[in-house]
């Protein structure tokens, strides 16, 4: 089956101690459709601008990614930049240019509706709705954020909880949500906001489930190099949900993995600036991958 | 096999942002021997002052700990207090009385010259060499330390490090060390310091193991409610001792498992003040959340 990924499509400018990289391929759905693309079709939903560079639709392309739903509008693509410091950990945001996604609305193509597998990924809360609300009783629909939208928009985003089955955050977001510090508690909390899956996000220290069938602690692929954090989390959940949507079997015995996929997709994207390593990787380096968790995490 | 634990027994003042306690029972060495007394017999060689509590004494003895190393020396016992923050994760030294501890030489009984596992936990690296000074070629010698062996004793430090055969360390030390954060150049540096086997603790986020047979990612056993860090490195370690001196096999196919026992005594250790907790379990709790974090991390 194929995933339905709504998110930003934008042009991020990322600043690193050791380089400077201009304009690259950035943006929730498109971190998440590439990751996505390894396991499953994907269909893009997104706003871009007339100055979004052919080259970045060729890679979309490449990656059999459904343009369908990818609105050239008038206007300037979002452009997002930011700086990492030393220790990778701590980023600030230069600049922040809407552009068209200040106007953006996600209307779904008639061929999308029926979609079974739904990623909303980070973007407005409102807009998140505005997807769902077009949806044929999907099967399952997976919702990310970000600080932002739990400081603007926090009333959007809590009727967003009881519409969608999967709810992924990072650990300082459930924080901030939930002001519990332990993981347990916080989890706790969140399954009252409505979803039945959640899954709390610790960067290099992998992330955690909490589902019916009880915990799984999910470990991050250990990087020797750490090139670029940007997009990993988007990675994520997007290799995360491309795996689920063409795994045999329920969800609950297919998630466990599905979270390793998306680890390890995301191991690649810190590997490069923007989307530069991920684009250059084959489902079997993606497997290797997998392979050796396996054999790191044995006892 | 028993193992012979040489370290600090220390009265700890403990204050969180919840109680305070006083004079707990404390130091690497009696956190690392409770800890290895669920595994295997425990040699104890340490110097207490005349002021030490008999009930300290006596729960030695109720974890049938081998007191013969035990000095009591004229003078105070050594007494640290700390105070830690909200988060839990910063400590603040409010106190350290050196007492006997200052003048203290572990001298070895002749009946624990020839054991075979010895666990130098956490003291001065010029009383880890004076320790195995005194050893017969014992077969797995592990190594603990901390920041202030890396500030004021470094060339000790460095001398040991070709003498054991395990050297245990946490991420901020390692990182000191080497000056590397990422932890894989951190290990590499590690190793051709002398140890064949490097573990490098990073609290929660459990353990890394780099051995000859390859790396271990060792989850930590999540906690719901955290009371009191103290000592869950030293119960770490002497889980893990505890475990190896009585597995049948090599060190190589042990040394995971080992390393998922000693997270799992650790995790014990972390929900009560000093060793309150720890004292009152059962190696059937442990066995329960070795399983739990089985299940936990199934994949």
């Amino acid at each position: 089956m194929s995933v339905l990924i709504v998110g930003t499509t934008a042009l991020d400018s990322i600043k690193t101690p050791k380089a400077e990289n201009p304009r690259l391929l950035g943006g929730s759905a498109s971190h998440a459709a590439v990751a996505a693309s390894f396991f499953s079709p994907v269909k893009l939903v997104g706003g871009v601008g007339e100055d979004f560079p052919r080259k970045y639709l060729d890679l979309y392309r490449r990656h059999k990614i459904d343009l369908t739903g990818l609105q050239i509008l008038p206007g300037k693509t979002f452009h997002w930049s930011g700086e990492y410091e030393l220790n990778m950990n701590n980023r600030r945001t230069l600049a922040t240019e809407l552009g068209v996604i200040e106007t953006f609305s996600p209307t779904l193509p008639e061929s999308h509706r029926k979609s079974q597998f739904v990623l909303l990924a980070n973007i407005a809360p409102s807009l998140q709705h505005h997807v769902l609300d077009q949806m044929q009783r999907p099967k399952f629909v997976v919702a990310d954020t970000m600080d932002l939208w739990l400081n603007i928009a926090l009333p959007d985003l809590l009727k967003l909880l009881p519409r969608i089955d999967c709810f992924v955050l990072n650990d300082s977001e459930a924080d901030q949500l939930t002001k519990e510090d332990n993981v347990f508690a916080a989890l706790k909390k969140i399954h009252k906001l409505g979803p039945k899956y959640v899954i709390i996000k610790k960067g290099s220290h992998g992330s955690i489930l909490s589902a019916p069938q009880g915990f799984f602690i999910c470990p991050a692929y250990p990087l020797h190099t750490l090139c670029d954090p940007t997009g990993a989390g988007d990675s994520f959940v997007g290799g995360m949900m491309g795996y689920l949507a063409t795994a045999r079997g329920s969800i609950d015995s297919n998630i466990r993995r599905a979270m390793i996929y998306g680890s390890v997709t995301a191991s690649f994207c810190c590997e490069g600036f923007g989307l530069n390593r991920t684009t250059k990787i084959k489902r079997a380096d993606i497997e290797k991958r997998v392979k050796e968790l396996e054999k790191l995490t044995k006892f």
